[in-house]
């Protein structure tokens, strides 16, 4: 019966108004995410599959025990000396980056310092739920432009992110790889876009994309001043309490007003996180990552074999932990299948509408998961189709 | 020559217009204290004058290195375990406190879940620079209510905040002991104000409070469901660096909107800084605050006694590491005796000005500094009287 009162909380939806016409509810999927049994196989996770990489707990007595690692507060955008590494690593001016706590504050203060009430913000549908939420918080309006479905993948589109543009859109929200379909966008369709809405700003939002199994990151800040980068640790090398992440305009106006913002929200990066984030680049970054990339890969692949044929239909996706797979002809909505999958097979995904009206006949499976577990509930899955 | 720089920035002052009217410099305090030279004695500090508690540097390399201390994301209100240490501390309960990152942003999320577009939120003069920025950045507007002058110190006084009290008043923000004045809110006066305006909130950032040389501390929120306490380890422990903040509300409307706003802002406070203070409150949280308490005190005193005559008119702070001086009767405004006594004595302290109108004719003098320095100060600054 565990798990009943967190279902029982989606379904009322709980009422949390904030001031400011705010989100009306705590997360739905984190209230279907705690219905899982001790016996579940959870494949809801929206982080990586362990704690913390085990190398870095051994580089930590040093770093903190020393006092030549001041803890005391650093400079708002963080250390220099920080900054320089991720300059170093990035080829990135350091004076472009203001590291943040998570991606989280980089995304709210990104919104927050470039946009006014009123202003709007284009958002993809399917996409990771705070997005519209932060932006109602900061005064302004999501709107929704959907990725195109090919086959049973959806992608980015510039036509249907040119219908949803008017005159007041000042922000149009990137998330690639996304989640929750781990889709990919092109540096063609990029530059399409640039040079179609040359006066809009693009909120680049790259938290998977350390995680490419086939090619390296860049940030696209660096591609454009109009890109406002945002990125962190905490997939990319399974830092997530540790909660460094980074905004990066080189728009001197734009870094500016990032950094009032950011000082008011949280002064600085935590600086025990930041000293982390300086070893980590000066020693075991890559490796740590390619690390995380080939067991996200493997995962992927076993994941895809137990779905036999039905994985022939997907395209498998090509970074992260997230496929988006077509749910049976025989349900209407993505609730209804994650719902007979938990009371059947004890397994746990996330419903697709979550996502947004476009995720309805899909789910979002994360394979950042044991690896027998994935093969079982892989096979498991196939057999509804 | 270095600082000039920054003394033409600080005269300039920075034209870093955000969107929604934000402030319009950064601030002028940080640029005016970076004029301090090697040789400078910089009385300018708001922040504890050593880096962290040695003792607490040997707690971490077991905290860290051992992999019972999870890493990952915590609950968004932070790990039930920490908000336990907590409870069982300050006799609050744990459902009630949410840790932060830092006092920064808990102020933060208390000003944007409780506030809307238009509505006004009361501020002290003089009162704390981030005050007034931070409550434009949530789209409200800021009035600020005057501390009333007796002799030199400046007190809460319910007549001067009742005068500025309107039909949109919100919020109504106290902060004892007050940054930059050192003057303390007393019991009786606090109960006043909830009792003349039951249906304003107070926000009551306390983030001095632990430093009272005289009384314990207890938040203000556990008096009343109307109040909001903020408070942080930055100033009490020396663990600036760590952000390690909380905000709390016994009204569970209010907490539940915090709750919402933290989540968009921030994720969950720094997990290695909850286990830091998870281990602190369970530990030397007394001790170390109790040995600052005696080094502040002992400052106080110290630079009190090196200003001679001039320390019978002013009453002593009682608690924090701030003492609010008038300027000598031939200097007009704070600033222009600012510049005199760095010119002169080499002296680097804060123009009163900076925090509000009421502050013009002060100088904050920070003695959270090395002893033989503050004496050596106050016997300069005595010979300006």
């Amino acid at each position: 019966m565990l798990g009943v009162h967190y279902w029982e909380l989606y379904k009322i939806r709980i009422e949390v108004v904030l001031n400011r016409n705010l989100p009306t509810n705590i997360s739905p999927l984190r209230a279907f995410s705690a219905m899982a049994k001790p016996t579940t196989i959870d494949l809801c996770l929206g982080k990586p599959y362990e704690d913390m990489p085990a190398e870095l707990r051994h580089i930590v007595p040093e770093l903190f025990a020393n006092t030549k690692y001041r803890m005391d507060y650093s400079e708002n955008a963080g250390f220099a000396f920080v900054r320089d590494a991720f300059e170093k690593h990035y080829g990135l001016p350091k004076n472009s980056l203001i590291l943040t706590h998570g991606a989280q504050e980089a995304l709210y203060i990104a919104l927050l310092s470039n946009l006014n009430p009123g202003d709007e913000v284009l958002i993809p549908n399917p996409g990771f739920l705070a997005y519209a939420p932060m932006v109602k918080m900061v005064g302004a309006k999501p709107s929704f432009y959907f990725l195109k479905k090919v086959n049973e993948n959806f992608h980015y589109d510039l036509e249907l992110i040119t219908k949803k543009i008017t005159k007041k859109t000042k922000v149009i929200l990137l998330n690639s790889p996304s989640n929750p379909t781990g889709s990919e966008l092109s540096s063609t369709l990029l530059k399409e876009i640039i040079k179609k809405f040359p006066k809009i700003k693009i909120l680049s939002d790259e938290v998977y994309a350390e995680l490419d199994y086939e090619k390296l990151y860049e940030p696209l800040a660096k591609k454009n001043s109009s890109i406002i980068s945002v990125n962190s640790l905490s997939k990319s090398h399974a830092l997530t309490g540790w909660r460094i992440g980074w905004v990066v305009s080189t728009d001197p106006k734009i870094y500016k007003t990032l950094l009032v913002a950011h000082q008011y929200v949280s002064t600085c990066a935590s600086v025990p996180s930041q000293h982390l984030a300086n070893a980590l680049l000066s020693n075991s970054f890559e490796k740590i990552r390619d690390h995380y990339k080939n067991e996200y890969q493997l995962r992927r692949d076993i994941f895809f074999q137990a779905l036999g044929k039905l994985s022939e239909k997907i395209e498998k996706p090509k970074a992260g932990f997230y496929a988006f797979l077509p749910i049976p002809k025989k349900y209407s909505t993505s609730l209804e299948f994650a719902k007979a999958l938990l009371n059947k097979n004890d397994i746990l995904v996330v419903p697709g509408e979550f996502f947004g009206t476009a995720g309805k006949k899909h789910i979002r499976i994360s394979y950042s998961a044991n690896v027998e577990l994935l093969r079982k509930a892989g096979e498991l899955i196939s057999k509804w189709y």
